[in-house]
């Protein structure tokens, strides 16, 4: 058995107020292009394939079309799940007629404990859930009020799961779990998040991958880069798209998708790259470096989105220049203006951001980063984007 | 063949704040009962299925159930289109899976011309769609761009429409349409409402039977009563549920859905009425009268909603009374509480309503009622109706 494992779509996304659609479209193809190649029994997409619980219409859309193309056009089966991102409740609709051309979609912690079964190979697909919905769940199957209760953290939840899921293991059969969460590798948790921190907006970051030990492979969704994989057998499949800048600093930003080959005595996992179409260039320079044509004609081409921090930058020199036109006639699309100010101007100078084009996710990072200097860590931006993402979050 | 005529369910509706949904479902199951007891060979419902482009999440899941009952759990075939109310691309979402299993939904124009065939009929499905449509549609399908744009009434774009369906008519037959629109018998049309002002809001009152004298049948959805049918053959189901005080008000207020048999020589329909499970009666009577057991004792079960008007009321002589509070002990639920004044009050004192618990349609008929002294007429409701629904409609 061989599956495409893909995962944070987030069909929808916007970049500072630009819409990802069309690259969202591109990466697309590319994925549909490279499942058709590698002639996959499946693609699996694990969670957030939508951007936001109330998605516009144009990205219901979208996705409505790229499922029909994988699906219907080419009868590639899917595997999907909800992630926190979206409504488990919006993305049910339909499913029950999707399931006849094998498009499996699983929304509800429930539906975990009905595994999808081949002769060799049991995939279990469990959607993102709470602790609140693992108390509702074994308070409803079974488990003493009191006991159920005590499921307050994502870590405790999880194990309830793993090991009602390891009782319907067939044993001649690997067993595959889809699944959506922050897991890191083992003692290797984030120390500024306690256990504590963690619970307080549902346990995210508590899982790690020895829980997972069960299972002869995990494809995880949740986190947008591969290279935050816990284990050789845990896996991120990463984000088909760069969605923000600091994405674009990291050094290991490659985006793609795995192939994940199941025979009787070994499951290998093969990266595929997928080629941006509009790719998102960081630049931090002195303002005379980026004006110098022997710089910017070396760059990449105009069509890229250029996120631009202007290094030692005196506001007192450049108050006639329009500084963002200046720059754009010579890179094309400006995603982000930001500068670095002269210590002496930092000093006597508050930084002002219009804060309509900041998400509020890069809010809490810059302000992170005006006091302490450093930028969030992935874990403390998983934190905070899942703090702003139950807020919006519709009441279930 | 027999079908289920039904339209304007209007799923997530509320009535002065109250969610109209366990009402809907109510009438849902009886629906059901009565496609399984006929054994239709189909459901029609003829647009507004959901109220609003953006429906809530408990919406979504409602009407998924309801589909799902019908079509997966009963077999029973379903013919639907969207009405202005709904969002054509939100609705579309997994429209190609359920195909296979006849449940066919149009939401586009272009759509209607590709009829549903059986051995004897061709059912045309034609959504709700306004002129700019058609000129778009036109424009893109070989009409000259000069007379494309002429199309700027509903009218116009109506007769372009029927005359393209007529063409594609198989000459042994029957030819049945389902459709979304405002149609006046021949000669009735509201003489408030030219087709000057019609054609400015996407002309619905300008349609009239003749139009659709090709058609051996037409399944009207949009006026929520089928005492507004034009004629024998063009007719209105009504809305499973009445949905606002007004409709309570009619003398001709049953609520109900069609059966209509097709034969090789006639096609007949038969009503079917529905019981609500709460109704919603309406009062307007003295105080003295209201609060008189003789009186409250003979209405209606607690379990009905009441909107009353207390006719002649005098402020100065209820300043201590909680007057809201003291109905509701008499009569349960009141969804609705007017005031008709002394004269000599109203006069005097400006009548203040909460304006958050009317919808904006019931603000404009309040007003409207405020200086003629009488309510809005079918066809002004309509377009009061359109107007607010444009508004809250999605950009394209």
């Amino acid at each position: 058995m061989k599956l495409l494992h893909t995962a944070d779509w987030h069909i929808g996304r916007t970049l500072n107020g630009t819409s990802l659609l069309d690259e969202q479209k591109y990466a697309f193809n590319q994925i549909l292009q490279i499942a058709k190649d590698e002639q996959v029994d499946g693609i699996v997409i694990a969670g957030d394939i939508y951007d936001r619980a109330v998605p516009s219409a144009e990205a219901v859309t979208a996705l409505n079309e790229m499922f029909q193309q994988i699906n219907l056009e080419n009868k590639i089966p899917i595997y999907a799940i909800s992630g926190n991102h979206d409504s488990a409740q919006r993305l049910n609709y339909g499913r029950d007629w999707m399931e006849f051309t094998n498009f499996h979609l699983n929304t509800l912690l429930e539906e975990a404990f009905t595994p999808i079964e081949t002769d060799d190979v049991q995939i279990f697909m469990l959607p993102f859930f709470d602790p609140l919905d693992a108390r509702v769940y074994y308070g409803h199957h079974g488990m003493d009020e009191e006991e159920a209760q005590q499921i307050t953290s994502i870590g405790t939840a999880m194990n309830y799961v793993i090991s009602d899921m390891v009782k319907l293991f067939a044993p001649n059969k690997k067993h595959l779990l889809i699944t959506h969460f922050a897991v890191t590798a083992d003692g290797q948790d984030d120390p500024n998040l306690t256990s504590e921190t963690a619970s307080k907006v549902g346990g995210l970051a508590t899982l790690t991958a020895s829980q997972f030990s069960d299972f002869d492979y995990v494809m995880l969704g949740h986190i947008h880069t591969r290279f935050a994989s816990p284990s050789e057998t845990v896996r991120y499949s990463g984000s088909p798209v760069k969605f923000n800048v600091k994405e674009a600093r990291l050094k290991n930003k490659g985006k793609g998708v795995d192939i994940v080959t199941i025979n009787d005595s070994t499951i290998s996992h093969e990266y595929r790259a997928l080629t941006p179409q509009t790719d998102l260039v960081v630049l931090e320079e002195d303002w005379d470096t980026l004006c110098d044509p022997d710089f910017y004609q070396n760059q990449p081409a105009k069509k890229d989105w250029f996120a631009i921090t202007i290094k030692n930058f005196e506001r007192s020199e450049h108050v006639q220049t329009n500084v963002r036109a200046e720059l754009q006639k010579r890179y094309g699309t400006i995603i982000e203006l930001d500068y670095q100010l002269d210590q002496a101007e930092l000093e006597t100078q508050n930084i002002t951001t219009n804060i309509n084009e900041v998400s509020p996710e890069e809010t809490v990072n810059q302000f992170f980063h005006s006091i302490t200097g450093k930028d969030l860590s992935p874990q403390q931006n998983t934190l905070v984007e899942n703090i702003f993402n139950e807020v919006e979050r519709e009441h279930k």
